[in-house]
């Protein structure tokens, strides 16, 4: 199944979900929904929410409510963007005003608290205790990660270890749960359960390492951001790791250079660096073990057409260009 | 029973809800347990912890984790507190630097959205499903009450019911929660526990309107924070509600242009005409009819230590001068 027939196939789940979103975030408060709807509807591959639905489906659970419990994930999702905005004192997201810049940081702060708020009373709705104890361990560990990312902010000495560690709690975490829920919602037992926690942590980790080789060669419209806007923010990523690791004595040197204050004339010269040390092949490469290894946790599942979206999802997120 | 000896019967309860909040605030990342015992240890009167324990214990639950669930209610106010803090750009609490002074708003934002999981992480431990859709509704009035006060700020056309619903949602429905919660662990019937619901919204509600009297009359050093600081920072509480409707239509536009820039000359002016139409005491009434309404909650209790020391709790919050 190739990418875009995936993409198809899901139109009528990313339209329901659409919906959803806008239907769950009604609240007393009005001006809530016009910023919750500005990020919300700002575009995003609802990758979350279709994980969620995908793995409830894969495990059998009828779909009633499925829409309405995927936005569980994209809240929570959202409020992680609304406060990393104010963090990054970011201006654009996706190519558009972000909302601290419209409705100023204190706002955004408080939204970004009442989408988490939301996220949680929608998973008491699924009556599983379980559930929440999953989301509970879940938002702690996202809330490590981005404390986590910070800390390491411009530490050119961070370790491949150190960057998996944070995109395993800020990225994969919830990826995880969103499949993992996905799955109890289905009532499987727990080696599948296991398994689909499992897949969602290595698509998430995949995701993440593409995200961020996508920022050394993306195209900077179709990103909505910069060219090389994780490192002009301080973020160093595992491109930047092996660069800094392979490259020669005076290589590393202008690099770190570079890195120090990232203007848009010296981000030729990056990429330069990192080509020549194949640091984005050598972060691809890794990347695809992380979705071999998610595509071999789904080897507990029986030939399904939510099997085969999920590895047609798999191996569209490593080959994505924006 | 006399307010001095409510808290000497309390002081073993709070070093107990005290050495819990640090040992639950263990976490992967040490500099999270840095920036949250800033907050936790800078004072407080550990009203909602103490509000739990001694509803739980009211309604016979055994003490054995009670110390440990209390901490929820303590993170749940501490997250607030931080994210307060960057919202207004606060530079001191309780008289000392706030974390977003020594630490930046970022991590801030951060260790708030921690502490928020954190709370949610030891709800999940009561394995009560009941509890969990509290604390979601909790967390969501919380989140809507912040956003209405930051939407109502500077606006003198504020009524007293605009006022009290944020005070509903931004205090009350937290300590309501602390009671209801002690009360499901006591596993008392359903009169019982929304006895206690209503004993701690009333409570809330003196204690915030207690709280917006003393900014005009309490010792600045005392309260840790210059006195009308709220009307400063563009929170227009009961006391200036009141005067506003009450007074002359020369005191009227006086005060509203007092209330344009406070000064801490103009403090003296602003007392005097709150004094001339006695809206401080009309505000001090207003929380006698709330403190009785929270006694008139406890009336379905049999006599007991926990429902006297309830009771002292009503009179010296309604007395409390800091």
């Amino acid at each position: 199944m190739s990418g875009s027939s995936v993409l198809k196939e899901l139109e009528g789940e990313v339209a329901a979900i659409n919906r959803a979103l806008v239907a769950n975030l009604h609240t007393h408060v009005p001006f809530i929904s016009q910023v919750g709807q500005h990020i919300l509807l700002s575009g995003g591959k609802r990758i979350r929410p279709l994980l969620f639905v995908l793995a409830a489906r894969l495990c059998g659970c009828p779909s009633n409510s499925l829409a309405d419990f995927s936005t569980i994930f994209e809240y929570l999702h959202a409020a992680t963007l609304l406060h990393d905005d104010v963090v990054d004192a970011a201006a654009t997201r996706r190519g558009m005003s972000t909302a601290n810049t419209i409705w100023g940081n204190q706002a955004v702060i408080l939204v970004g608290d009442f989408l988490l708020a939301k996220a949680l009373s929608l998973a008491v709705t699924t009556d599983q205790l379980k559930v929440l104890k999953i989301l509970a361990h879940t938002t702690t560990m996202m809330a490590e990660g981005e404390i986590l990312q910070l800390l390491h902010a411009t530490n050119l000495a961070l370790t491949e270890e150190q960057y998996f560690e944070v995109v395993s709690r800020k990225t994969a975490v919830l990826m995880s749960a969103a499949c993992q829920i996905g799955a109890i919602l289905g009532g499987v037992p727990e080696p599948q359960e296991e398994a689909l926690a499992r897949f969602g942590e290595n698509l998430g980790i995949t995701f993440q390492v593409i995200d961020d080789i996508l920022d050394f060669t993306g195209d900077a419209e179709e990103l909505g951001k910069p060219v090389a806007n994780d490192l002009k923010e301080g973020r160093i990523t595992l491109p930047v790791i092996h660069a800094l690791a392979q490259a020669s004595e005076a290589d590393r040197r202008l690099l770190k250079d570079l890195a120090k204050d990232v203007q848009p004339e010296m981000v030729p010269e990056i990429q330069t660096i990192l080509q020549r040390y194949d640091s984005l092949g050598y972060a691809r490469s890794r990347a695809r073990d992380f979705t071999r290894a998610a595509e071999d946790c789904l080897s507990i599942f029986p030939p399904s057409k939510e099997k085969d979206i999920f590895l047609a999802i798999t191996a569209e997120l490593l080959e994505r260009t924006y």
